[in-house]
């Protein structure tokens, strides 16, 4: 498989995962000391971070999203990859499910067994 | 000067030209295909569509930023950039000033003339 096509590959994991709320198989796909930017929001900082917040929403949603690759570039073992995604959130609790959408810009690094993961994550999804 | 220093020379430049209301410098510090993403907002793609909007509010408001660089890593002639900014916008006509603040994950490339310029931006200020 390409650079690319391993990113894509990245891509899809992360959403089949995350719909299924597979939370480990999500934590494989950042690195240790990655970073999470948003509007509004403080940033949020190593997989450790991820991993609680991920945690405490555990079995209270569930999230359904599609994403349109933009762009994949790769420079050596770093590569970024602009992504449009929507995401619907559904509360278990059977309430009314919200639905954001907008770009996410991502860099993404090679691990040195040959992986790829994201390591900086700009995600700018609005309701 | 390093690439880093280089950079960070960029972001001064373009805070200064910015505040001065010298588009014209400023345009000179992206690319010609330049992305620009923000949250619950259309992308603008191109140095020309930049442009435009900047002149279209030239004499309306003057912008005056503060920015602190997070982090800059290069990668041969590519780098990203991860900066905290914060933007106060006077209006021209005395009107209240209006301030926002956030994160901007930016990618860069090297010209074939060995200037860094801004490729793709995740402009995450919020009020």
């Amino acid at each position: 498989m390409s650079d690319e096509d391993q990113i894509r590959a990245l891509v899809d994991t992360w959403m089949k995962a995350t719909a299924a709320g597979d939370i480990d198989r999500v934590l494989e796909l950042m690195d240790d000391d990655v970073v999470f930017l948003g509007p509004g929001r403080p940033l949020m900082r190593s997989r450790e971070a991820f991993a609680s917040a991920a945690r405490s929403m555990e079995g209270k949603v569930r999230f359904e999203g599609v994403s349109d690759v933009q762009e994949i570039k790769v420079f050596g073992d770093w590569a970024y990859l602009w992504n449009q995604l929507t995401v619907t959130t559904h509360p278990a609790n059977g309430g009314q499910p919200t639905r954001r959408s907008g770009p996410v810009l991502s860099v993404l690094r090679r691990k040195s067994d040959g992986r790829w993961v994201i390591y900086r994550d700009a995600n700018m999804l609005e309701p």
